[in-house]
């Protein structure tokens, strides 16, 4: 029973039963509270609502001198209204006298309106003798005046649940006075390489054996889902070693992430270990690559099994769970990430299967990777891939196709 | 002298100086050895060249049996060929037995192909009994068989230096066995918020003064372009505290970036520190913001003062610096930042400077911002913004507009 695959699925009953899995695993929250430089493109956990006002005091938005409006209303180009300054304030002071008829204060941008002020006339339009100011022009109640709590008052919902940090977003919160903020906690993946021909890199190479490339290239593509992930090693196909490092992850990680040892023939030991410690949900997908791949449940935690072969499971991990991992990081797919491009020669298909070819694009035009998932070349040649819906056979040359690049998995890292 | 602008420059101009001072100031190449899970996205310093063959000895494509072809030329489904089973040999596996004429062993995905053997029959052809397998189809030399090197032959030129290292990109490396790996050094960017009024989160708010924005608006932003930037806090505006804070930082930098106190009015320090260190390059850009942008060079280091108000230093960063930021970082802006949608009332700009204003995009329409760049509520309601060219005064309603977006800052990081 263990090596036989379940009922073959499509690609959208799977998606439909991983909504479900998300919904039903990862409804309760978690938070991190972070500094807002670790913050970018980090997910607000709550509204932010002001603590202050912004500005926090009357302040003038240009250099010039705060004076009582009356003061100025004859004045003009060729008949100046002459006051007497007080002080100086400078963006930071804090004034000192309170502005009465006849007299102004010099202020610079961002400083406190004085007392008794009601408006600024700009520094362009005056003349300095002594203790005395000549202004050129006239000012009206509130001109050039921030008031408190005009731009952001004291209570605002100013962020929504959910925001993005980006770069502004962040400066809104320095603005407000945060330094620490609580951010939804990013989904913690363990990643486990199954096969007893892997090795780790700081091994010497034997014969028989290869170098790990899934740990590495499934870890940097989570990354870019917005997830934490882990790396947790190399297991061989081995029922009880598997076993036992799946259930000491249970409790550290939301979501384990396999590769290799799913398909039917030998070492197909990630089947029992799910029907024995959990259930099988999923065990066989009409795509290629990724027929073999295994969707599971153990105490409440999500297990994947990915193929071996690299670029197979780079494939299946973008096409099945990136989806559903970005939304969970409050991250959207963006259209950019899709161009349309003209096929270089006409391609036949699998039949029956829904099939994801490596691609690359060459003078505009969109060139098939014609090699087994096992080949590092196609990852070292690959731009991308496109996606053959399962009815089609053959894509005549020509054909404009939709290409997903590998280039704009980039998005929201922090 | 230090506080009249130079003669004012155009956006090209200063673009010009800029890329002409990225040239001269920047050749000389840094490294970091990263290992593999923090190179993500990060840029190849070398070319990398296969250390080992892969795969890196003959192994099968798929679970079956290695045979002499010869051997299994008059199988047929009716009538298959019988021959004896020497072992069975999995992945990780080395093969005892050489295959001689009558004789096969059991060969699992991924496992060297034993001595003797050229070629390689599907277990779904296949029939065990005891010790003998009956195989019902015929093989031909070399199928089911990747050569040792066939994938990628030792010597062979893998990712050239400047490969920017994407997921796929890390998996390679990993299938070569690396476990570091030598990239560009990102940039050092100091970020200097200078005013007298400025406050950092930690302190209580007291009156006059504001909560720094800048310092982390900018830190987060010049982390989207590919540097690593570092806070060094805040300055007031004193010509001896700020020349003292960017000599003692000339040494650890790349490139010094402050705010504030670059305007014509009270408060124009760094163009002191500037004439008295270094040079100035440029004071006075035709853009709105930023006109008062300082662009200077000390011991053959870059400084650059932005203006104080967090939107106009945000929007300067992007379209003055992040472009040469990115090409040093190896970065490439993506077509996909721009959008292009019809403004949904018409604008008045301001004559003779380009123009750079805050916009959101409400139900597909493009609506201009108008506050002034100290508000910070711009920054809330903000998706990006659109320019607009020297000599356009008036957009119509309904006229499309390329707006850069914010979120889409968000390339690349590690």
């Amino acid at each position: 029973m263990g090596s036989e695959f379940l009922k073959t699925r499509d690609i959208s009953q799977v998606d439909t039963i991983l909504k479900d899995l998300f919904e039903k695993l990862y409804v309760e929250p978690k938070f991190d509270k972070v500094s807002l430089d670790h913050a970018l493109f980090r997910v607000l956990s709550d509204d932010i609502y002001a603590s202050i006002n912004l500005p926090p005091f009357d302040r003038t938005l240009r250099d010039g001198f705060a004076v009582k409006v009356q003061d100025t209303f004859n004045a003009t180009e060729e008949n100046p209204v002459t006051l007497n300054l007080l002080e100086v304030i400078g963006a930071g002071d804090v004034p000192q006298k309170e502005i009465k008829t006849g007299y102004c204060s010099e202020i610079s941008t961002g400083a406190p309106i004085p007392k008794g002020a009601n408006g600024v006339v700009m520094i362009e339009f005056s003349e300095k003798e002594g203790d005395k100011v000549h202004l050129f022009k006239t000012s009206y109640p509130g001109q050039f005046i921030a008031l408190k709590g005009s731009d952001i008052e004291k209570g605002d919902l100013v962020l929504k649940k959910g925001t993005i940090l980006s770069p502004e977003k962040i400066g809104v919160l320095s603005a407000l006075g945060f330094s620490k903020i609580k951010v939804d906690k990013k989904m913690k993946v363990a990643i486990i390489s199954t096969g007893n021909e892997l090795l780790s890199a700081e091994k010497q190479l034997e014969y028989g054996k290869i170098y790990d490339v899934n740990s590495l290239a499934l870890h940097a593509a989570l990354k870019t889902y917005g997830t934490n992930p882990v790396i947790k090693g190399i297991v061989p196909d081995e029922y009880e070693v598997l076993k036992n490092t799946i259930k000491n992850s249970l409790n550290d990680f939301d979501l384990i992430i396999t590769s290799g040892g799913t398909s039917a023939g030998a070492g197909d030991v990630l089947r029992l270990v799910l029907d024995d410690l959990g259930k099988v949900m999923v065990h066989g997908i009409t795509m290629k690559p990724g027929k073999p791949t295994i969707i599971g449940e153990i105490d409440h935690k999500l297990i994947v099994g990915l193929p071996g072969n690299p670029s197979a499971a780079l494939i299946v991990l973008d096409v099945l769970l990136a989806p559903h991992l970005k939304s969970y990081s409050g991250l959207t797919d963006k259209a950019s990430s899709k161009i349309n491009l003209p096929l270089s020669t006409r391609f036949h298909s699998a039949r029956g299967r829904i099939q994801y070819v490596l691609i690359k694009v060459v003078d505009n035009k969109v060139h098939p990777i014609l090699k087994d998932s096992g080949a590092i070349n196609a990852l070292v040649e690959a731009d991308g891939y496109i996606t053959i819906p399962k009815n089609v056979e053959l894509i005549a040359e020509g054909t404009n196709v939709d290409v997903i690049l590998f280039d704009d998995f980039s998005i929201n890292l922090s």
